[in-house]
């Protein structure tokens, strides 16, 4: 096992989620552990830490991709709220999800746009802004 | 029709594509008026100039949805050129299109990357950055 | 804000659901007021009431898209609906559903024609045809 | 061999692109004829052919999602000119492809324009409408 | 109706299924009944059946194109699950899926990966492999 | 740099294009030359090696999911020769592609079989399997 990786990606996934990350690990890890490391390993040990864009940038392209896809709901909650903890505003990510309409179509940015309305609800619960 | 918008529109266009738009008008005029005036109006007019999120940060959004979807080459091909007439740095641009492998795959970055090869190399002969 | 486009694509959006928009509006106005804006203004106001294209033949355009793409049912949902407000019969949604069969394969198809189902169910519990 | 949907298929299929199709047939009949039989087969044997949905409305239906898709240069082209030989006005398929704008996004939609423009310009080459 | 290729299709859909088909045939069989003959006839009355490719190879690439398109998680996990019903292993499904990481996305793969899992745990409850 | 993987990858990637690599390595290198290692570290030095699915599965997995995808034709091409290379028949290459007509729809298997039909071409003119 590649440790050096796994290790590098692990602080910048905590950093980014603004949480331990073992509970996400855990979660396909009992039928599939090498995919989990992997996640772990190459988005964020290998590519999200990069130098040469600014992590808000980083987010702000995820979501962009992740609404114009339109296929992974679960993701775009994900990374919304990894947006938002590495100092994206909800402006942004409101800007972000307004423009793929052009891009992509008014559906996929209204689904993204509903996705955003829930991590901005489960956020106030929790006081995070 | 809507002068203030399409007038608005042409502008936010020019500014970014760093040049006269009557050519890209007058490409699909001829049979479809309609919809060029529309891209004029609806993009550029209503989405690209609003505030809330830099024009830096919305190409980087573009350029990651287009790389992530992999289906419209030419419009890739104009927006990261675009991105780099608003501010944004190549090494950005590629990292933004690297980034695309983790959300969309490697195909999807790689056929990205070709297109901002295209560009880089057409600015090269034009002497732009 | 552009009143006329507004209250043109306003009252597109009443007539084709059968039914008063402000739910609608409401849903993301919290959050993303421009999109939902933007979503009257532009569909409804500038493309859908458009002449040279009959009102039904737009909606089995629409019906078709969503349901090759696959990604958007809620709102294959309400275009269901629309369609059958605007004068479509249920067998024209079946069959149009049905050939998506050919252009984006069984699973789209399949998935397309669930969505169909709910909307009837729901319409006759309503007495709606 | 199933002799009776092919031959209906051949014949929907020779109806709708006003041609013989044997150099269709041809194309991929060395690598893969049994592909090339099923599109004679299920597209124009079993479906295009159904009753329930008027053959014009099938038509818009294919290019709008073929220009949704934006994967299928080739097809649209083909299901374009289908289109007008069956009775849709270039009118109509400029409608329909302006207003994928709004499901699949203005990419899309400038890309499916583009490819119209090229069947007008071979159908006036040929003095067909 | 085409007698030979239905009772084709549907001995190949309960050998795949590992049970009789009439629940999946009646379920949309009011309202769109030739949509589900077609999903009989072609896919498992003329193509699953085909000679040139073991049949679980065929699941191999029905499981793989599905997690990469990423929008039919219903027809994914019935097709996980016949894959194991024609003799893939867990381990193969969780490969194939895993692979599309590289082709698809990381998204994509976790959200089939996902699926998997339910599937794995439907047939842990029912002591299937 | 992970040295172990890049050199595991490239002798990967060797093993399954019949080829040095070098070409393929220098040609996004002069822009991206991190995206072109990621390329060989992770899909060939992680993935395709892996055991659990024998390497013709594998191409096999790619070969439908690129062909389902639909936009990355290149990627198609150098799959589709790699799966000969590793011991895929002609005859296992046509019917996975045929197959796709089913889960993406007749305009991406056809589009994927006129890749095939070029892959076959070239490999005869080098008198290749």
């Amino acid at each position: 096992m590649d440790t050096e990786r796994f290790e590098r990606g692990k602080k910048q996934l905590e950093m980014m989620s603004g949480a331990g990350v073992d509970a996400m690990l855990d979660n396909l890890e009992g039928i599939a552990p090498d995919l989990t490391r992997y996640t772990v390993e190459f988005p964020y040990g290998d590519v999200l830490g990069r130098p040469g864009l600014d992590l808000k940038s980083r987010q702000v392209a995820t979501v962009a991709a992740l609404t114009a896809l339109g296929n992974a709901p679960v993701q775009l909650n994900a990374h919304i709220s990894m947006a938002l903890n590495v100092g994206c505003t909800r402006e942004e990510i409101v800007e972000t999800i307004t423009q793929m309409a052009v891009y992509a179509g008014f559906p996929a940015a209204l689904n993204g746009m509903a996705v955003a309305k829930d991590v901005f609800a489960a956020r106030d619960r929790k006081g995070l802004r």
